[in-house]
């Protein structure tokens, strides 16, 4: 007998999988034996670090493989295994079963059977084994051969059985797997990335923590839930870029918000420009009573006249002309920046210094961190610095900015990162995107990593953005609306439509708020505050948009039309979207939906309801039509509406 | 840093991945850091069971693959394991390379390469240590910087950093992973079944293994290289089955070779109807003088007169009426079947006699064994008894008879067995066809199960050969001699076309060779004899026909035609087959090849040369147009010719 597998397994149960608060895990496991046995499986389950096993019998799938599932309502750690058995009773009793039916002589066979009963009571103890041996004297006694037939059969009689089982019989998975169970928002969440400085309403003033708060219903207005804002801390002044990254600043200039610290504090300081730790508490406060968060940027470096420069030169790696090693990749050189030197003998002091920026934050109310280049910093320091912090805080969100190779990518979001960042940006063709988001939402990959799309960032305006007009801003708002459970926007340049670059060829915004400080015209014609907001909308009254799961493909005969479908469980909600890629012309073919993804019948009639345009089309079968203009709406995000038995559709 | 795979890894190293002697094994491991560093990553192997290994740097292949490979030309077990390392030195040179390129100032560079080799030097003993120290004083030193970067730049210097690399820096994989090495024709085999007593030329003479001997130029002449023969040993008389299955046997009927055991012998005997064990010898050489070997069935199952049911009473499983326990599968009973009792107390002496069944024949010449319904017999069972035959004869090839539930097919592969039965002869339409060659033929699968494709058996008269015709048995040989690189008939009863089954729904034969003495008159007008000879010809003029790997479908606008091609390394040998799987009607289409799997440029001229019909045809670009008809021939196997710098096709 072999239980070979259990799933999900991230790396052999090195790494847990991951799920939210409220939700049903399912468990699969494949388990299989030579000859015609039946197999009793089992599940174990409870919360991590001790406590009794809950056992759950699972269910035969089919081809060797049984499920079962388990609620997960706190979070932390939970951790599961499995057990397979050999079923000689109940193989036993359908053979019985088969043969009565058939009108062999069964005689013989009973008695085998209360030979297995006998056996069972031998192994059993106290009442257990009276009842047993009861039965096995009925079997093998002298009533009628129909009335021990019937006593064969009886749940009860198995049951008993099942208790008593020969412990030979019986393989145990082996391995105990890990589950991190996080809050809902680490699967479904809508952030909104902004510069304080930039939001001032006042041209001329630059903007503050204050004037944040002050934009919050405009951000909760469109439907975001996450507000993320680029480092709040003081900034150096030695080697200070300019605007537009020029090499030189000017006195003026304000410098990155990259380049962390300075005389007025560090990490754990907020910038005298944006206001006090109790403005802060204060935007905290007003996000909350919007329904929203505040999430931190956090990059660990520093520049060279952050106080950690001075008070502990033992965390940076020195040159050998005793000048501190700066940030490069060759032959670029970062000469406002400084990164640490996690290998420094002093690493420990180090590392818990870093813990303790975490700590401090999340004292002040943050729950939801987006993490600077991790792929820079060992993988070990995330993965012990994560624990930690989850160990006191498990509802705290790391979302990991790394755009890096596949593999790295994945092994960051394997090691604790809640969610990540991902290829999105640059995935135009319709292949691409299928491959990629067909990668992502299926196991193995969708067990550990959480995808956040991001159509722009201060770093990223894509060459489509750049080129693609409106069409392209709302194709891609749309894109990664729907194919994403989490997706962000940079705005206001993206609700704005900022897209000219500081270069051709470069994905850098020309006067880019990195640099300086810019003022917004919020009420700007053309904004599409409103679009995006209606898209929102459709993501909070739709489940099926609130989980990565459930992604299927449908093909279209025209290659810039992509159309895909994501479903809750049962196919209980069905949302359709079909997006024209090609952001300059009208595009028009036919869809062939895969119905059976969609819980529809070949036959039957259903209305697909666009809730971006609140159009409703009558479709039915497989093959459907669909034009979308860029010039209009380049997407159709349609609830699917199943006829109900009055006619109507709901 | 992270070793994270090393492939190929079935069952994460619990079983061996399967390759062939004389074959360059193809090893890729995953590798990835944090940062930026670069990688060195090795490949160790050796033969199994000691001796020294090997190492191999392996090749960066991109996306944090590496690879490398070796040449297996021996037979047995093989194993390899594999370790990555910071490359400290190569990642400061490139960094260097690229600064120097700049022309940036990089005297504290060379300092830092300096301290490098200076702690390299302190590593290191002897003669290394003092050229890493002359190195080290030289980068430091006085010297041009431009003689200094060039310096730097030597592989002689790399080189010696590498040997005195430090071990802190090394990560090794942590599993040794076994690989076996089993003689081609585990991989390209052609099989041909048939019962040594229908083999007689003259009617109304049962046939001998003799007559067997007499048939090898037929056999030979169609390009078969193993002649397969149903058990050959005495058979039993109680509960014997007559012609068609039926229950009770005719005083003359001969019984099934599968009712193994009589008066005569046993698993060791040659029934005496077919001859001695001399006569059997001479079959083998004869074979051999053909080019051929000859493979015997092994069912380890007894008849009822089997001499182990009274020497060995302790082998079997008694019902609590004293009688022995026969075959069932509620509700049928198989009284003439007398099952072993593996987990019997006897055990073990039960095992080392049917091990000693397989010694005993492979003393008479056998190297190659079909194991009649081996996942009726433990797993355990046959892990251990492959290893001891293999052990002193590792060019013995078991192939499993087992069609049951996948996972239980792919296990008693994963425990050894060379070769496995398939689904294939039910999988009639493209898609089913296409979905499951493409698992059989890539990994994990193709690491460890070769399929053995046989369009018909002695049990399996497929409902697509019972009704479709001629066209049906050529487009399934085709198929099958095409899409497996191992492939078998059952013999003459498929070259001569019998379709008619024992009844309707079923898939046995009327009047099958398993219940009675045939006769056939193998110059029947319209035998497939004269065709499967050229396909097997193109077989073995092809080695793109000779390995599972390699095969690629492409999409055809008519569903009933399937095209696919297989191609060796390199695409130096290419085959495009294409089946019409209509047996009735002629079907046409225009197939979209993908040139890239095939080698062939966009814009190239090639042609199609048609080894079945010898015509020739030219195409270009990916769609072209093919057309069959079942009424001559329904498929075309095309050698892909490409135009030679003399305008010719080779």
């Amino acid at each position: 007998m072999v239980l070979a597998r259990l799933l999900p397994e991230v790396e052999g149960g090195r790494f847990p999988a991951k799920r939210e608060a409220g939700e049903t895990v399912e468990i699969e496991a494949h388990a299989f034996t030579d000859g015609h046995d039946l197999l009793a499986v089992r599940l174990h389950h409870r919360r991590a670090g001790g406590g009794s096993w809950q056992t759950t019998p699972m269910d035969p799938l089919g081809n060797d493989r049984y499920g079962a599932a388990f609620l997960v309502e706190r979070l932390g750690e939970y951790e599961y295994t499995a057990d397979a058995r050999l079923d000689r009773y109940r193989t036993w009793a359908a053979g019985l079963a088969k043969k009565a039916d058939a009108g062999q002589d069964v005689r013989v066979d009973l008695l085998v059977g209360a030979a297995l009963l006998e056996e069972a009571a031998a192994r059993a103890g106290g009442r257990p084994a009276a009842l047993l041996a009861g039965w096995a004297a009925q079997l093998g006694g002298e009533a009628g051969v129909e009335e021990r037939v019937a006593l064969a059969a009886r749940a009860d009689v198995a049951e008993a059985m099942d208790a008593a089982f020969d412990p030979a019989d019986l393989v145990e998975y082996g391995r105990v797997l890990p589950l991190a169970v996080d809050r809902p928002r680490a699967r479904f969440s809508t952030w909104y990335e902004m510069f304080p400085r930039s939001a001032s309403p006042a041209p001329g003033r630059p903007g503050t923590l204050r004037d944040c708060a002050a934009r919050l219903p405009y951000v909760a207005g469109m439907g975001f839930d996450v507000l993320y804002l680029p480092p709040i801390h003081p900034i150096g002044r030695t080697h200070r870029k300019g605007r537009n990254n020029a090499v030189r600043a000017a006195a003026d200039d304000p410098g990155s918000p990259w380049a962390i610290g300075g005389a007025e504090g560090g990490h754990k300081a907020v910038h005298p420009a944006l206001g006090t730790l109790d403005d802060f508490a204060y935007l905290v406060r007003e996000a909350a009573a919007h329904g929203m968060e505040v999430a931190l940027d956090v990059a660990f470096q520093c520049s060279p006249d952050h106080p950690y420069v001075r008070d502990h030169p033992e965390w940076f790696r020195r040159r050998p002309d005793g000048s501190v090693q700066y940030a490069e990749n060759p032959p670029k050189k970062y000469e406002d920046i400084y990164p640490f030197d996690f290998e420094s003998p002093a690493w420990r002091a180090l590392w818990d210094e870093l813990l303790s920026i975490f700590t401090f934050w999340i004292g002040h109310g943050v729950r939801a961190f987006r993490v600077d280049n991790p792929h820079t910093k060992p993988f070990a320091f995330w993965e012990w610095l994560i624990a930690e912090v989850r160990r006191d805080h498990p509802d705290v969100i790391f979302l990991s900015e790394a755009f890096t190779r596949p593999k790295v990518m994945y092994r960051l979001a394997q090691l604790g990162f809640t969610q990540s960042y991902t290829y999105f940006a640059w995935r135009n063709h319709g292949r691409e995107i299928r491959e990629y988001f067909e990668e992502l939402s299926r196991p193995p990959v969708s067990d550990f990593f959480r995808p956040n799309l991001w159509p722009n960032t201060p770093d990223i305006l894509t060459e489509q953005l750049q080129t693609g007009g409106r069409g392209a801003f709302m194709a891609r708002l749309v894109l990664a609306a729907t194919l994403g459970a989490s997706y962000g926007i940079y705005g206001p340049a993206f609700e704005l439509g900022l897209h000219r670059p500081r270069s051709a060829g470069s994905e850098e915004y020309v006067d880019s708020e990195k640099y300086e400080v810019r003022h917004w015209d919020l009420e700007a014609p053309g904004s599409l505050a409103a679009f995006i907001a209606r898209v929102n909308r459709a993501r909070r009254q739709n489940p099926a948009l609130q989980a990565d799961r459930g992604l299927v493909f449908h093909p279209c005969d025209n290659e810039r039309l992509l159309c895909y479908s994501k479903a809750t469980a049962g196919a209980a909600n069905v949302v359709i979207t079909a997006v024209n890629l090609d952001p300059r012309r009208r595009q028009a073919g036919w869809v062939a939906l895969d119905l059976e993804a969609l819980g529809l019948e070949a036959d039957e009639t259903f209305q697909v309801h666009d809730v971006l345009t609140d159009a409703r089309y009558p479709w039915r079968g497989p093959r459907n039509y669909v034009e979308l203009d860029p010039e209009v709406v380049p997407a159709h995000v349609f609830v699917v509406r199943r006829q109900t038995p009055d006619g109507l559709f709901a």
